[in-house]
């Protein structure tokens, strides 16, 4: 059977993500890297790499474009302009602005026959769908979503503008009293701040003062000032060392009762050493799907939510029904 | 907007589970319960109760039935004659002959054109799809599934034969060392036994000797011989007092690498007082997917597999949007 045909427009951490789970699947094949830099400056891991103004000459030749911009900024103009000629999948990650992004590249999509997944990944994506089933599953409860321990880049840059830090990295950590107390079926509402805190390392500049530093994270409003914070200045050797990485990860918990006094708890952990190549893994596994369901004549945007678990799966379905159900 | 119109076929905890669920929610209604004994000596949550024998007069008065039978032996006859005049939902649970039920009602319910969604629960059913999703978006990988702290209804069975043992009831329980080594990514193969431990707590008669009722329960195969077995003798008010409930629940785990040692893994957990109660909930779920779904035209047998969470939630896809992206 022919493979399908996975374009992959952005190359950063997830596009890179994107291409290497494209090269562990038997059925995907990473046929063009798209890139607003000048291609020959683009080392890929085996796909040709093309200029993004050139894409519209690919049509008919591309079954999916995997949108890796790497703001949810980019994603808002690139995800309906391609939508306009191409079955598309993206990362949309703004929250607060999916309902207007779903509503543009539906509208693009729509025009132009096309199927779009958007807002893939692990959240929104993986984390969203187990908010979805376990609240169907389990009507009358409440839904926690802890993140990390992770990785924050908006965190992260917010410290490395601070004058006399050379690098910085923040981690956003669970707070693990109360996530215990949510496992155990309290369901009292808490606060961002009672649910998260903050941890920085740092290398500082020779010249720089600790105190003020530590002084100038601590009070930043709405990035730490809320948060209960642990400011941790160390070498650049051990910043080299121990913090390269990007891991993230967080918990979903559902917990109700189906009954007066009969609890039922739900609790989905994700433990990532790499955030963009699990979502580079889920956007593979999203392109799978879209390209599938537009074969099957599916267009307009769509999320997850629409995506039934074995078109996400290569297998056959009674090769799923037998192994996994 | 018109309720759905539900039936229960079978009223045991799973029935009374399954009306609990439909009582939770605003679009879905319980119109009948349907019953293989006298249906004056049933007393319903509400719902009138009939013979199973007077089903077929129902035809265009019922949306979806939820077949409850209490093993998986009534489900493999009453879910393909079901299905050849309603849409249905059952739990069928046997893992091994999951496939052949699959064909069976496959057959019946093409041959109505109802659509029929068999299999759901919590295992196989919320079990499956973390199975399905996680390794649909972590390819390169294992799964591992540790059952437990629940009753098991067989094991508890088997202990209740042997001669002397008045009650008892069987937990079984996952081998704690062995899921944390799972969770932290040791990806061996463990036996059922490495997975599973099981405890069991019986009131015995007076005449009984506990040396020899351990004994044959210790030794017994298949069910308790491979297994860490821990037997408690406890007397009849302590058995009343702590073992009427039947919780339940367990781990997926999904341990794997998206490149070379970079590990990712997904770790789901139940924690349930009420086995019954949650399946039924999943169940109640079930049937409004199967409605919504058979009215769009769907026929056939389906799973879990095959459903969008959209389909399970009674929201619009603009709030599901807007809350659990």
């Amino acid at each position: 059977m022919a493979k399908i045909r996975v374009a992959i427009n952005g190359y950063g951490n997830l596009g890179r993500g994107v291409e290497t789970a494209v090269s562990q699947t038997d059925d995907l094949e990473t046929v063009a890297v798209f890139t607003r830099r000048d291609p020959v400056t683009i080392r890929t891991g085996g796909a040709p790499a093309y200029s993004l103004g050139d894409i519209e000459n690919f049509r008919g030749k591309i079954d999916v474009v995997v949108n890796c911009g790497g703001s949810a900024t980019d994603l808002s103009e690139q995800t309906p302009a391609v939508a306009g000629a191409f079955n598309v999948v993206d990362s949309f990650d703004n929250h607060a602005h999916i309902p207007e992004h779903f509503e543009k590249v539906d509208a693009a999509a729509r025009a132009a026959g096309t199927l779009a997944l958007v807002s893939s990944g692990w959240d929104p994506g993986f984390f969203s769908l187990q908010r979805a089933f376990s609240q169907a599953f389990l009507p009358n409860g409440s839904t926690y979503t802890f993140w990390g321990p992770g990785l924050s880049q908006g965190h992260s840059d917010a410290v490395r503008r601070i004058s006399g830090v050379a690098r910085a990295v923040q981690y956003t950590l669970p707070v693990e009293e109360n996530l215990a107390r949510v496992l155990a079926g309290d369901n009292s509402e808490f606060s961002a701040a009672q649910m998260h805190r903050r941890q920085v390392f740092a290398v500082l500049d020779a010249a720089a003062d600790p105190a003020a530093v530590r002084e100038e994270i601590c009070s930043m409003p709405d990035y730490f000032a809320p948060y209960e914070t642990e400011v941790n200045f160390i070498s650049a050797e051990e910043f080299e060392r121990n913090h390269r990485g990007m891991p993230h990860g967080g918990h979903v918990v559902r917990t109700g009762e189906t009954s007066a006094e009969t609890k039922q708890v739900a609790h989905f952990e994700l433990m990532l050493d790499s955030n963009p190549e699990f979502t580079g893994s889920v956007l593979a596994a999203s392109a799978r799907a879209t390209a599938r369901l537009a074969a099957e004549g599916m267009s307009g945007a769509i999320t997850l939510f629409d995506v039934p678990v074995a078109k996400l799966l290569p297998d056959s379905a009674e090769d799923i029904r037998r192994n996994l159900l």
